[in-house]
């Protein structure tokens, strides 16, 4: 079994993605299934729908590379060559393959729609080819052999692609006797930039192992901090890296692997056997989404409420109108009655309140576009803070939304403190009656 | 002056975009900005920072194109390779360019830092190479020639390209007497699948024509559908073909450009001066969610209501407790009540109630996961249908809020019938009471 790594080439098709119209987020996910295995990219090559050159681009390619990974272009419109260019670069026909005939049946069967030309044409793979299995959508994955190259062919829709990688690095790992000795930790965090959370670590940790790999990845609303290294030989100093991480990043870190925050936040209520509530106005049912986004939601979620209009506020919520009238909507006294009318109306042991500005209109010059107010908590422990967050209205939607679901996942936890975003986006600081 | 279109190629470095750790979103930014003048990229080549793979690439890629437009790599670390690999290939030494220095010395004066190393390094271009200005950072561009090919190096970090196109695409409109021709029409379409459209659209329209290249992009919940015609002579054969569109696929269609359909539904409300409501279960919050995402939707919607449990229909949608028992949650009388429940709790014209099974858990042999109620459209017309579609949860919760509102947004615009996917998940036909 050879040992030495292959070198392994990409090749992405699409029209959409020369255009521009679509951004290729599928060849980081392969890259990163990839280094699992200790391997990586050589080199990446995108062309539109395009016969003549996608044929050529495959023919160099194959005799270049060990491994050839082509994305796109396998679904059931004209503009889908793959699966006819890989027969002409093979000099051989396309065949109706009968597990692919099977699946496009199945896949047809299930939705209840006959099997038309457009699909009928993705049970067409060149002779020889094997299929790979896609658990998802119509388009089966091919793989066959070319100039003593490996050639697999996979779907370019990314929910598709996702599961395909397993049994591709299952291959991968038996042809070329590779096993997975690489070793991540993803860490989750809420609450500070990339920018932020790589300078506390610069600062706090003097002597850095080599051998681990620091790495960021920042998607609002959370950034991920991912440490690598390539071998269990270096656990000692994964283990202590992952600890000073944990002490410098503290209560930002929200668990480890994929976990969202309202996965976490639906986890601790689950302990806890506790009930939530909301009471949304600018994010406009944004936790509501993220909660029940979560399987199993429904044994900690019952009812949300989306006050985008002040009497809604009071006729649904209970806030009183005379407060609304004194402090408008976008005030700490409403933001905290519709915390409390929410938890009366669902029933529920917490809640998170929000009501804020989110534009591009509405702002004044007291209360500029951005400013909000969250409440979060129980009957007995109701926190109240003013944020000003003046960002482009779905980030400021989606960075609101998880603050909150943040301070209830904090209070859950009996965390003290607030996140940096906080600190640096707060208009007052936390109030905390009970504690006065 | 040449009128014949170049051919554009397009070579990314960074090991950084090759691991997977950043996704290349500049080389749509690129190609956007060369649809304006008419070009299109042939092809498009990354590397990670391999100073031997790079200058491979820029002297088989120059060999071959009149544009090759190279995107990373000047920045002042060591794994910043662009100049160097330029110098290599082209057989020219590095030198310092005076207005390179002047630049950057502004650039550090103006933060107050010194010009350290590995700013200086910056400042070395290959012998005989031009400068662009970067307006934002400290690596400037270059423009040199290369066997006969005009080579053009940008900054990979997105918000100091953006800016750098500007020249750029002036240098490439002058060099090539270019000007911006290509014209594209987009329709947003919503109920049918890519293959589906593609099927329609072949079995209705005879004779194509060549002129007008037909393109679709599927993206849950929506599909576009995209017409583009090299210049204005193709005009006639691009209407012909929108309005064999607009035909065939009639009230599948949204709207034009980038619509969504919950912004269609606001504009719709907004012209009628009606007010909508929604009462999620399954969909938890989504179609709120979606509805406020759009500017100015306050001016139409006033209030959702997420009631995941029962006893939430009842106390806050005041659904009958009977029904409840008698039909199950996820039912017609429920959906319909829940509507109901919702006009009047918001007082709004128009609601959307929405109840069903979004697994993974909780399905039955008689109510399998994946089935769901709708009910739809305001106290005269309130229309309701069963639909079965199981797929993974979010992609059901997705599918199912927009199929909310697409029905809300036939009853606006008081179009019959219903969508492709209505016809293929529904497991039951709609019902209108009124009209029984």
């Amino acid at each position: 079994m050879p040992t030495s790594h292959p070198v392994v080439q990409l090749l992405l098709t699409g029209n959409e993605i020369m255009s521009g119209d679509t951004v290729d987020s599928n060849s980081a996910m392969i890259a990163q299934r990839l280094a699992e295995l200790g391997l990586v990219i050589r080199r990446k090559v995108t062309v539109g729908d395009d016969q003549a050159l996608l044929r050529e681009e495959v023919s160099a390619i194959s005799s270049a590379a060990d491994v050839l990974i082509i994305n796109g272009g396998l679904g059931p419109t004209v503009d889908d060559l793959t699966a006819q260019v890989l027969a002409e670069a093979a000099g051989v026909p396309l065949r109706e393959h009968a597990g692919a005939l099977a699946h496009l049946k199945q896949w047809c069967a299930r939705r209840n729609i006959p099997l038309n030309d457009a699909n009928f044409k993705q049970a067409m793979l060149p002779r020889g080819a094997a299929m790979i299995e896609n658990l998802i959508g119509s388009a089966v994955g091919i793989q066959m052999e070319l100039n003593g190259c490996l050639l697999i062919c996979t779907p370019g829709v990314p929910g598709e692609l996702r599961p395909m990688l397993d049994p591709i690095m299952e291959t991968l790992s038996k042809r070329f006797g590779l096993s997975s000795r690489v070793e991540v930790v993803r860490l989750q965090t809420f609450g500070m930039g990339e920018a932020t959370a790589q300078q506390i670590i610069d600062d706090g940790v003097e002597q850095w192992p080599e051998s681990v790999a620091l790495g960021f990845r920042a998607g609002a609303p959370q950034v991920e901090v991912k440490l690598t290294i390539s071998g269990p030989s270096h656990r000692p100093e994964l283990e202590y890296c992952k600890q000073r991480i944990h002490e410098l990043l503290g209560s930002h870190i929200i668990g480890e692997g994929d976990i969202r925050l309202a996965q976490r936040v639906v986890e601790l209520l689950r302990q806890q056997g506790k009930m939530l509530t909301t009471a949304e106005s600018c994010t406009g049912g944004q936790i509501a989404a993220m909660l029940t986004g979560i399987p199993g939601a429904s044994a900690v979620f019952q009812a949300g409420f989306v006050s985008y209009a002040d009497q809604i506020k009071s006729s649904v919520l209970g806030v009183d109108q005379d407060v609304l009238a004194e402090h408008g909507a976008v005030s700490e006294p409403v933001a905290r009655q519709m915390a409390q009318g929410a938890m009366a109306a669902a029933a529920a042991d917490y809640a998170i309140a929000v009501t804020g500005i989110a534009g591009p209109d509405g702002g004044t010059e007291e209360k500029p576009v951005g400013t909000v107010w969250l409440a979060w908590g129980s009957r007995e422990k109701l926190q109240t803070r003013c944020l000003c967050w003046p960002v482009e209205r779905s980030l400021f939607q989606t960075l609101i939304a998880a603050a909150g679901l943040d301070m209830i996942r904090r209070s859950l936890l009996g965390v003290a403190g607030e996140s940096h975003y906080f600190f640096q986006r707060g208009a007052g600081q936390i109030k905390v009656p009970g504690a006065e």
